[in-house]
């Protein structure tokens, strides 16, 4: 076990805070699921919230073989990120689909980024179990269409989305300087203050790129 | 296709009967799963939740196998059992995990006799989506800790039993009365009258031994 691995480590903190989102998401998209027109939209987010605690039990166990309690890895992220759910609670369908289409893009480009500094049984681990395309097509496509029959849906899911962008933003910084080790391997993976900065133009980049794809402003 | 095959048959009204009741179930536990009392037992919660939602899907492809649109084989049931779990809210871990306990006993359990009348086939995949011990097991060992830990709780968690299988028992007259198919199913498989009352005493008495068997009073 090297320096990297041991409990309160980067990769014990990394992988508790993915496992974490996992539980999260499964939570999220079930209870999102209740707000499906119908059965089966509503069947398809119960199958979607499904894989996500299948990918919860493998960060769990992978946890394990690192020698840390997954319940004690997870829980430095759940005040912040109950929070957060909390305060972006989705009023109907479109905003629980356009949250989860924003913000797990969002996550899942950060745990890319951050899985390339790990080693590759960690790193290809978390790579595998980030959100197929499967849930962002459909997503993206039930945003589309419902663009596509009423215009002025697009400004009401862009200001959705900023919004969720902002307290997204404001959370994130508040785990971040929580977690040291963490934070530290970001910065040294980045090699330096530019590699981290060109880190979040990447991700910004991207989140751009996706609100446009489905005609939403940023 | 025979007859009993057909959309509208006692195969696709049982067949819709336990998918829909799969989907409930999955969308219960996810949501239990918030009381649970910590991250472990959160944890176990969801897992298990997963697993309804790959039956539901098993289910489902089934249906369409029969010719049925799994939507519309679901929807009769949507209402009375969305009723059932509104009006049997958990407040409570212990609530939830009583009501889960109770209920899919006695779902599980009329499932059974019922899919004994079906074709191999179709008996096999109802029997194989109940719910396996792990769950009751689990609920069972909560359940009795919580009593061992304060007697005062068999009370409250008897009355709450007893209140779930009132509601349970309403709810489950209304549907009999429109799944005629299924209802007819029921009667010609139990033989005569009663077979049928036979079928409910057999119900009532493994009820009544679950409830024993976690402390609690009928």
């Amino acid at each position: 076990m090297s320096e990297v691995d041991q409990p309160g480590s980067a990769v014990v903190e990394l992988l508790g805070m993915v496992a974490y989102a996992e539980l999260l998401a499964f939570d999220r998209m079930a209870a999102d699921a209740r707000l499906a027109p119908d059965l089966p939209r509503r069947a398809v987010l119960c199958e979607m919230a499904a894989v996500e605690i299948v990918n919860f039990r493998r960060l769990a166990n992978r946890l394990g073989e690192h020698g840390a309690d997954p319940d004690v890895a997870m829980t430095p992220y759940e005040t912040a990120l109950q929070e957060y759910h909390e305060l972006t609670e989705p009023k109907d369908w479109l905003e629980a689909l356009a949250k989860a289409y924003v913000w797990d893009g969002i996550a899942d480009d950060f745990f890319r980024e951050v899985a390339a500094f790990l080693s590759p049984e960690d790193r290809d681990l978390v790579l595998d179990v980030l959100h197929d395309s499967q849930y962002e097509d459909f997503a993206a496509a039930e945003i589309r269409a419902a663009i596509a029959a009423d215009p002025k849906i697009a400004n009401r899911l862009s200001m959705w989305a900023r919004r969720l962008v902002g307290e997204g933003l404001s959370q994130a910084q508040r785990m971040a300087g929580d977690r040291i080790a963490l934070t530290i391997l970001i910065v040294e993976g980045s090699k330096d203050q530019a590699g981290v900065q060109a880190l979040l133009k990447r991700l910004t980049a991207a989140h751009t790129a996706r609100m446009a794809a489905v005609g939403l402003n940023n």
